[in-house]
């Protein structure tokens, strides 16, 4: 899809609602993709992002090792791609091939972009050091990425125990806030 | 409004979908509430939360001295109060008495709960150790609260700019994750 490059201030906007995520990573040439819903923003630009990812996850041992990821948002007409990346492990699966996601080489970073997905950020992890004790990345959004024909993004947001909400309605309220 | 307690194993059903949310603290005998978009959940049980409130806000000082609040998710239905709270700071402001909200003594905390919000986390700072550098408090949550009552509640997910996106339908994916 034809996407165009989203300012660095605007990358709060994708992530603030709290979407499903899916996490690139890459090491030796073989890519793999994660579901993720554990992060937040930290900072508006650059933007930063918080980010909880499991030590038992294969993504975690790759980042540690790189330094390097995409945060690639899906929308609810590939939430069943996404689900289903989250249900096995890399170590195992070429979830790319598994799922018929497609790897597009990213601008900035070693991992690829999911090109499924709505929107793109490559990410270089920044502070490692809360990774001991909470596995809590930090990265900073090098370059973003989105498909600009995709005005109302339906992203879909976790709710425990296979329930997931679906982005809704938007509204207009009259808010000082960023 | 009658609520039960939620068992603080499916805390994170409540936070991970990244709700706007508003923090209530207090010292000295006077309470404050502000808006919040920046949390992520960092642990299932004890839930722990991450959040990153600016030391440019009144509340940051409160949460610093007393190291206790509660996590308040308001619905699309007080919208204009949770936005509200945002605009204007405690320090000039009773923002219970401004937006007509109600203070109700929380358990297990100084802070109060907003009652008209449909879900109340009880929390206590745990690790201050990234306030300096990021605005990132580290919080466990004691007590949490739910309306029973409340099937598909209609939170409000900030996109930034005034515009926010309002809970729509649940759908059921088979996810393995919790």
């Amino acid at each position: 899809m034809a996407k165009r490059s989203l300012p660095l201030s605007r990358v709060y906007r994708l992530l603030e609602p709290g979407p499903v995520v899916m996490v690139t990573t890459a090491r030796a040439g073989r890519a793999n993709v994660m579901t993720m819903s554990w992060h937040t923003m930290m900072d508006f630009e650059p933007p930063i992002v918080g980010c909880v990812i499991s030590n038992r996850n294969h993504t975690f041992g790759i980042l540690k090792a790189t330094g390097e990821c995409v945060i690639n948002i899906p929308t609810v007409e590939i939430a069943l791609k996404a689900v289903g990346c989250g249900n096995v492990s890399g170590r195992r699966v070429d979830k790319f091939e598994r799922f018929g996601l497609t790897p597009v080489v990213a601008a900035r970073v070693g991992a690829p972009l999911v090109d499924e997905c709505y929107a793109n950020l490559e990410c270089r992890v920044v502070d490692a050091r809360m990774v001991p004790k909470y596995n809590l990345f930090i990265l900073k959004v090098l370059q973003a990425w989105i498909d600009p024909a995709r005005k109302d993004p339906r992203t879909i947001h976790h709710r425990g125990g296979g329930s997931f909400m679906v982005a809704g309605r938007t509204i207009r309220l009259p808010s000082r806030a960023k």
